[in-house]
């Protein structure tokens, strides 16, 4: 399929919502970005990008980072990380301590911030003296080799971090982390904190589309494990509206506070928006708004 | 795709794991059945039928009855039913009073039956004066017009019905029934009670496989209506293992306690297996095996 | 000490306040009550009484029924009723579900909702045959033998109750509850739509400050059970402002939502007051303000 | 009344139950005391002493360190902290993290950890520059000059404090500290860890029994402020079992893991027991019976 004409299309349907929503404001380096932007990109499983809007411009990849984390865990030691953390929808914010309480400190799922915290402890154990965990997969996979943590963002995050220190913490507390507290909080920080355009991203995320395989042909999961991932972004990918987004868009997905979204329509293509503007979940209004007309558009629903 | 062959294998393969799991012992009635049967179907959105083991044994839908609910009410009521019900996963038990609580008596889903009672409720007030409203569905959409409610089972679930009951008047407290308890409660009770087999539930499922389509051709819901339904069923279908049904299985699916299991390969086909003896999280142990190999086999996974 | 003074005293310092609060409408009855109205009453354990106000005005007793039906458990019953209520604070609403769920059905004490229909459950079946439980107790110990239920208060309870009904619906499903669960109600609804006055209601309470006395000299409990029931009422007896009443009045309290409170100094006096507007956590402003008061002018305050 | 002959009375009717139980085991320091260890001693409000058992040995004073960090900041700064912590039970764990979540971050008394770690917050901003807040007072009351915090607990507790951490991060994420998040636990540990005896708590515990004097005359806190920290205490004091405490002593008590418990007599003595071995609410069993029989013996109950 030929997606150019479609997602400039899309770019122009896209700006008069543009307005709707409020950047996120935890940290002012998120708030400071300009909030009308809008970008998307599609790589298909070939190799194909087509792009549109400001579809190169970097941006904080926040809780997308948590698709990535888990997929490094899974291809480097496999499925124990489920002996540590559930794989079922929370119906709970990403960050409530309620839940982990009441299960002795097993988070839901991955894509939640306490089960990313065990991933990411899990991605320390198994990755010692390597630099770039997160980083260096993006990297690879976007074939940009100058991505980076932007350090104001994870500095900023370092010092507006009570609630994740809560639920570091908390998993201490439960013996569900092997490395120090402010390890796995420094490693979290610094991959949420990595600046990527949605060409990187759409590239970078090509492997759930292509049953686990990398750029460069080698296998980075297998089939299974990358159907566990898909299934899980449409369970969990979305915070508290994966039921809506599932509905809209119809594809499995993963969204960040700083505005992206990733999503994938497996064995075809990875697609990525960005857009600052969030709604009252958490998730990009633009962003939804594209992926809900490029599903409509060309019927690559999953349902 | 020829099935025949496929689902005999299948019926080869799972008869080893029969005697797995424990049948849901809520009531006498569903403890009696045998406890070592299987049956499945699959109705293809063309109209061709293919089955093999106990397939034509008539079982208790039970929670299966909450799709063909939400179905009617949707499209005899259309969109308003979601003031009343929100749409994501509820990441508690399907008969938890908890989170009922928390949110003042709005259901997290139409498939825990907090929100299987206010649909329910709904469709009685949409349907005044029908005799039967699933039933009815399933009649028609099965061909099997001599479908019943098992009034052995309704009876004894009237009488071993203390938490419905408490969900049910918890409901009204918050304002959120419209028709007496009693009468909420009994036709959900008659709804659920309903008795039919593999190829009768495949064949009632076919309008989730067809963007809508009665067996008639005339539209029962509108593609987005569909789809919304297929949707929620991969989020909430399957109690609190709707993430390892995804991963598993792959398809949007719902099941009951009476062991039955619908799933959906959207735009193709729908299927039903049958076999009593349930797992942990309330599921058929040989359903969901059963399942498991048929997207394996076929490919036929939406991830 | 002779309270006659005093009494007159605290009525008209109490006046100002009468127009604070609101009036409970759960239900018309209790809302159409004339709201400015206040009584007081203090029964000695010598059997002195004082009163002043609208002391002689029947009202609706409500929740402080609770306080009877456990004391005549525990005189009939002995300790057996602590296998199915805690004897704890509870820390969340008098008709919450939530811990009652987390907790597998055993409420927190007799005080909340849920505790005081398993205390009415254990009367109804110790006492078969018998006409009037709580009745028949307040009628006796007050000398007044035309206490009434107000069947008009308990009919419209019986058609605003949902509450109620998904607590014992709850309770029975989680086989807390022997008798039927409408038995249950109903004589909980009766137990509460007793009608008495300040005067009745301190004389009836007279057994909790002469350690179980009774009004002519039997005993009714023994000296530790008439402390169990003071302390209980201490941290349990003011709805979710049992921390606040200790601090301000510092005696054993049970307060109704129909502005009734009986406070108890032990060894000493018993004392009723009542004035139907409510704070907002459903105890008598005015009453809990002459109770401070009257502790602060006597010194008769536990700690 | 002459207390030493009952005082002796105890020691020996308490000594066949010393095995009972089990010392807490949170840190190393306090799993290794020597377990069957019994002390009392009751100061009475004219100054009088006495005392039996191991009534001079000191021990880890835990949570009773919190009555005297509510005392002092209720002394320096008035009410103003009640802005910032509840007054009422909590139903939860004095660890529990779910209802401070549900509640905003205003922890629901000053007994719970959360709750103290808001006092000592406060104690610590309103004590700029002063070493020695909670141990100051102790060694003034008791006249123990000597009296010290155990570094090795102090210590052993900064490394086993995860769950403390989390609740501190919290309290801080919901803009309920002031200070940072490091200094409010060591300034909670420290004061935790103080050593003192039977004998030294008592004395320093005689302020409750004493409408708020100290030792030498001077008013801690006013009346209404005792009248306050007493009520709590019945309330609050004793973990989950305030109610339990409630009826079997029947005095304002607190406890904490190390074995100790204080209690008060409003208005006579404040009475201090000790013994390591706890029953599973966290209070010591020994030291629960032995109160039970001096307000048995003695009659002073408040109820």
């Amino acid at each position: 399929m030929e997606f150019q004409n479609l997602l400039d299309d899309i770019v122009g349907s896209i700006k008069p919502r543009l307005g709707e929503g409020n950047v996120a404001n935890s940290i002012p380096e998120l708030a400071a970005v300009e909030p009308n932007q809008f970008g998307i990109s599609v790589a298909t499983r070939e190799g194909e990008v087509y792009s549109s809007g400001d579809s190169e411009t970097p941006f904080s990849i926040q809780s997308i980072s948590k698709v990535f984390a888990l997929a490094l865990v899974l291809a480097r030691d496999g499925e124990s990380i489920w002996n540590r953390v559930f794989r079922e929808p929370s119906g709970n914010p990403f960050n409530s301590l309620v839940q982990l309480e009441h299960e002795n400190g097993i988070p839901r799922n991955p894509f939640i911030n306490a089960g990313a915290l065990v991933v990411t402890d899990r991605l320390l154990s198994v990755s010692a003296g390597e630099a770039n965990g997160v980083l260096g997969l993006l990297r690879d996979e976007s074939g940009n080799a100058v991505l980076q943590v932007d350090t104001g963002v994870a500095a900023s995050e370092s010092r507006h971090n009570h609630r994740n220190q809560a639920l570091a913490h908390f998993l201490a507390s439960c013996g569900n982390l092997d490395n120090p507290v402010d390890d796995v909080l420094d490693a979290y920080i610094n991959q949420c904190a990595v600046s990527a355009s949605c060409t990187d991203l759409a590239l970078a995320s090509r492997f759930l589309a292509a049953n686990g395989a990398r750029r460069d042909g080698a296998a980075l999961l297998d089939p299974h494990q990358t159907k566990r991932i898909n299934a899980m972004m449409v369970t969990c990918g979305t915070y508290d509206a994966a039921g809506e987004f599932a509905y809209r868009v119809g594809l499995p997905g993963k969204s960040g506070i700083g505005g992206g979204i990733i999503a994938v329509v497996p064995n075809y293509c990875a697609i990525c928006v960005w857009s600052p503007r969030l709604g009252s979940s958490g998730n990009s209004i633009a962003g939804v708004a594209a992926l809900d007309e490029f599903t409509s558009c060309t019927g690559l629903s999953i349902f």
